[in-house]
């Protein structure tokens, strides 16, 4: 059987690619250069305050990595092997200062039998070369546009400049029988009716061994429904089996996450068991199909083509994809754990998502990320690490992107949760460049069609039908997401923002005291993100002008905050709802961003790092919950002697019909609760949403800065709804 | 070297796969076994009448080819190869009964060795299957869905039902040295300012040798510019060269066609020639680029992707794409050869066309069809044999396409002329339903990035931004092409058409006399298409109701089609230079569709079966001149009194600006021809159009019923232009 030995390592840093580093410091593993050296030098957090620009020097110098083996025992038919599962970026493994392996690309994991090479007390070294940069200016993301190393690190509109490097995944030495698992992975084919499933074990042993190979399945229960062997004297190839009946893997609240468990070991001649695999296998067939309707478009000669297919489609059932993309959780992947995803999971679960657009400018994350996905029902949408540059298929680009795709897709690919692959973001617009010709994407779609068939692959998102935005409350002509939503018509709404601020308690957490309010440019709250952080210039993120256009001036902290808050939330609930009530030609609804990898001061996150939840993320909650009453309102702002005039609707995403019922709609303007109407909707269809009445209501004079329609469906508390709105007398 | 000798082959029918045939007739290599049958039974011309009904029968029996080997004299050292060019569609190779290959697909070459299993005497067969169908029913092109026939076989708008069977191209048996080239190809790859090219003989031997090979390039006068060898030894590998300054291969008005020599040399070890290849190589590079602010657009948030690239870019030159479709010139691909090409590729290029689309309705052209092309300069967009079906990739089907696909790369990559492949035709709308994940498209993506990675790919046609269509002078809604072509704006008009009938001497060469005026539905006029030949209940394409709507009622055979090809001359005038002002954003226009495979009766195409042209193509001609003063026309029909306000406009799309000069118009109505305007303009840059005065002129009451707009530009009257309209007095 297979044993694991740690390395304990220390690391130093250098200028050149031969000269040894003047002192080396403890290291953590995996992890990342840039906290070992903090760490040794006793630095403050680089989340707070502007403690991350004292890293910024780290990215142009090597580094080396150092360990002294300490062989572990082994037997005669053992060999040990270093097993690294992945190095950021470019790198060299030397023993004894003779090189063993030579790589670019942190998400290509490789092994080295040292068998033969290492004896007790020799050096190991890994040499990590500075940051890649096609350019050496600007400090932007367009120095990543030569490599696969994420876009995000070298700076975006809520992520500083860091850019990590160093060893990011587990590092290890490993014992094995000499003749062992190499590699072993299910495939299977589901037939059209889904009642059975043809199941394949590819597998790969090191050496011809004389035993043999066993793979059983074991259904949810761990009780074994087929069991297949081969002779272990074949080291390649494939045995099947059928599985009558699979019980399918569904996403998130479209039915259970059933995943069985592949189970291969290895016997000895002897029957002795001298490895095994597990892995776990959810049967599911995703699909990218055309939304009803679509093929009726365009109806006029001269005649284009119809839009392409974007509606997710789950064995067989057309699924509405509410979710969220997904950023890096930490700025410093090495440091991320299955700890790290489990709570972000968790809360998109509970939120009634059910789909993570993994974006293009970040890592693909580790394997427990996608083991939680599998468990909570999130199908994954897996971009490559391209995002807003123009990769130029030069040789040496595509060599190393072939190999890093063909990583990322050998491991992804098995996830039930996984269901799309992404060329990468925004690479069709203009300030990327990337057309349908460019070399890469060519590569990636190859790729992808060669190594996973069966998983839809689009080029990059938005395409055409398609749309990525709004990403601000208000935009500077004076319109409103309330109006920007329902005048667009697009297939699927993959990004949109509505920003918003940390809560103050939080922005206590990085901001020294003294910069705290008012929020200024050139303090803290600029460096994290709440001025001109789209593009300079904008009020971008915090949105101050904006919040006080609405509220008037702000006086506290507090107050600033709470405002901007409120329109986050209430601006996310009107995307989120008008892209549902868009349905079926709409099928999407991801917003920008879920999560984020520091502290921000503003954003349009949902969540603020690590895994706290801001007032908007509860806002999608309501908006994403399978059946509810709905109203499409025309603005934001409302005075007295208006007729407002909500439109109200149920919305339904969930696999049920919706028995008919009654909605009762208030609105609540300072301290009175008016009735507006009574609506009897009759039964709704399973996965089919009701337009209602208009309302038409004059608003009376209140003495009230606010007022809240209420919607309320007293035989079902579970559908109701709150908007919040301002309300103003006349003047 | 190399011996090549004729088989005499005989071929007959059965009616199950093993049942041997009642008679057999002499065969015609290359050909049809429809033709063979034909002709030994004595009937008529398929192409006279309804003839082609009496050949419906044979596309659902085996027919089986054979011949008695005539083994030729060889040395010892000579070994005896069975080589074939192509056999349609589905067939078995038979020696003395014994099977010996085995294929679907008639776009792969196969060659045997039959040096030890053959001897003087032996019967050597190939065995036919019925024409493959996906379904038994309808008899329409949907039975083409799963298979690499193409789909124009099985009836079309404008082609009769009648999918050819055989041995469609070079057959014969062939003694070679047993070291001889098994395969050579040239490779090359231009630098950024064209200076230099970097060239790689790529080649295989059928065994080692002890000479050597020799490669030489020749230059278009036949001096060599390049020579390297190497050992035969070694049986596979590669060779490079460097040339610097190469002539590049330009299309047809922007420059020379210049084309090199690759010659390959095997030598045996006492210097003498045992082997040679001879291949011409044109330099050019070949991209589809985005067209001049193109990505500007999308404007607005939310923002969907900028549409996809689809100006041509030949050697870093943006050049506005005037051609047409090119269909099957015969319906039995088997009889075409060189002659047939000839005079059509040659009337393109007289019509100032660069560019055929070969639409994957029909064959992939034999090699004389690229060679005219690189020779006369009309570039090759090639698409697969997909066209207006739902392509399933069941892996049956997936496997005959990879392989098919292969081989056709291969073969058409090495052509100058050659700059895009394409999946099919209109795959992306409703009618044949594949999107960009079908795995058909998926696989022709992955073959071709692999095989031809600098060449651009497109799925389908039209893409988005892209457009097919119109295809009528008139529609139901009385919109004619004069208002349509202008409030459309796509970048590329990939296709559109405008009918009319043949001329009247022409239709009396396969239309019985008594059926010839007037014409009627249910006779030879409908079975050659000029009633409900696109849909049914439509009258196209002889579309007489618009005709005698426009002019009043026809008299006499030549009246009608006098006025329908006028219809049909004025209305494409309209299309290609309406398409030829949108230029930048708009960089092609190719009309449905040039040639045609049989006399229709009406059609959109411009030159009659088998290289006839109608007055539409001298029309066709006018428009397409580099440099030409042109009037966009707000309708057809006119009235006395009406404010007549043609816009005018020169257009150039040389390399070359032009000069400032002056353009007169007039208009003649009945006799009288009446001054309107000078138009004074300045000088025009390289490709760019310039837009002039919108006349207005108050037409007068005269007794005619035609008029004619006339642009004279008296420096230079190969500019001058006219249109002809109608004109009526006030009633």
């Amino acid at each position: 059987m297979m044993k694991r030995i740690e390395l304990t390592w220390e690391v130093g840093f250098f200028r050149s690619e031969d000269q040894p580093p003047e002192k080396r410091v403890k290291s953590v593993v995996p992890g990342a250069v840039q906290l070992d050296w903090a760490r040794a030098e006793g630095w403050g957090p680089y989340t707070y305050a502007d403690n991350w620009k004292d890293y910024l020097w780290m990215e142009d110098v090597y580094w080396s990595y150092a360990a002294k083996l300490v062989l572990p025992d082994r037997k005669q038919d053992e060999r040990v092997y270093f097993v690294c599962k992945g190095v950021d970026y470019r790198f060299k493994v030397k023993l004894n200062g003779k090189v063993i392996h030579d790589q670019e690309g942190m998400f290509t994991p490789f092994e080295i039998d040292i068998t033969e090479i290492a004896t007790d007390g020799d050096l190991l070294e890994i040499l990590i070369f500075p940051a890649p940069k096609s350019v050496a200016e600007p400090a932007a993301r367009i120095q990543a546009n030569q490599s696969c190393k994420p876009a995000v690190s070298y700076g975006w509109d809520w992520h500083p400049r860091l850019i990590p490097l160093g060893i990011w995944d587990e590092t290890y030495l490993e014992v094995r029988p000499a003749c062992h698992i190499e590699d072993c992975e299910v495939f299977y084919e589901l037939n059209d009716d889904f009642t059975q499933a043809d199941v394949r074990l590819e597998y790969k042993l090191s050496q011809k061994g004389n035993g043999q190979l066993v793979w059983k399945m074991l259904d949810k229960h761990g009780n074994p429904v087929g069991e297949v062997s081969a002779p272990a004297s074949v080291d390649e190839g494939n045995v099947t089996m059928i599985l009558d009946n699979p019980e399918l893997w569904w996403p998130n609240e479209q039915g259970e996450q059933v995943l069985y468990t592949s189970q291969v070991e290895l016997l000895d001649e002897n029957n002795e068991l001298k490895d095994t695999r597990k892995n776990r296998v959810g049967f599911r067939r995703a699909r990218l199909v055309m939304h009803p309707g679509a093929w009726d478009e365009p109806a006029e000669y001269p005649k284009t083509r119809s839009n392409p297919p974007i509606t997710m489609e789950i064995n067989g059932r057309q699924i509405f994809c509410k979710g969220t993309n997904w950023v890096n959780p930490e700025i410093f992947p090495g440091i991320i754990t299955r700890e790290t995803y489990e709570p972000l999971v968790t809360l998109a679960k509970e939120a009634h998502m059910n789909i993570f657009r993994v974006w293009g400018g970040g890592i693909v994350n580790k394997e427990s990320f996608f083991d939680l996905c599998d468990e909570q029902g999130i199908m994954v949408w897996q971009e490559f690490p391209l995002a807003c540059n123009n990769y130029i298929g030069t040789p040496e680009y595509l060599k190393v992107l072939d190999q890093e795709s063909k990583s990322i897709i050998k491991r992804v690919r098995r996830h039930a949760c996984h269901v799309l692959w992404c060329g990468g973001n925004e690479l069709f617009n203009g300030w990327s460049g990337m057309t349908d010709q460019s070399l890469a994407l060519r590569l990636l779609n190859s790729n992808c069609f060669n190594m996973d068939p069966q998983k839809p692959f689009i080029m990059t998102s938005p395409l055409a039908g398609m749309a990525h935005g709004s990403y601000l409350f208000r935009y500077q002509n004076g319109e409103e997401v309330f109006q920007v939503m329902p005048k667009a018509s697009y297939t699927a709404y993959t990004e949109f923002g509505c920003p918003g601020p940390s809560p103050a308690d939080y922005l206590k957490c990085f901001i020294p005291e003294e910069q705290l309010f008012p929020p200024k440019k050139g303090t803290v709250w600029e460096t994290h993100h709440a001025f001109d952080a789209w593009y300079p210039g904008s009020n971008t993120w915090l949105e101050i002008d904006t919040i006080e256009d609405y509220f008037g001036p702000c006086s506290t902290l507090e107050e600033l905050t709470e405002r901007g808050m409120l329109l986050q939330s209430e601006g996310y609930k009107c995307i989120y709802e008008e892209a549902r009530r868009q349905k079926p030609r709409c099928s999407m609804a991801l917003n920008w961003c879920y999560n984020e990898p520091w502290p921000t001061a503003a954003n349009n996150s949902l969540i603020n790092w690590p895994a706290r939840p801001k007032p908007a993320y509860y806002a999608v909650k309501a908006s994403c919950r399978p059946i509810l009453a709905s109203a499409r309102i025309p603005k934001f702002k409302w005075q007295e002697g208006e007729l407002f005039s909500p439109e109200l609707w149920i919305l339904n995403d969930s696999q049920y019909p919706v028995p008919a019922g009654q909605i009762e709609a208030f609105i609540k303007i300072g301290d009175e609760e008016i009735f507006l109407i009574r609506w009897n909707y009759p039964e709704l269809s399973p996965n089919w949403n009701m337009p209602g009445p208009i309302i038409r209501f004059q608003l009376p004079k209140v003495d009230a800065g606010q007022m809240t329609l209420i919607l309320r469906n007293p035989a079902n508390p579970d559908m109701d709804s709150e908007y919040v709105l301002l309300y103003r007398e006349r003047q």
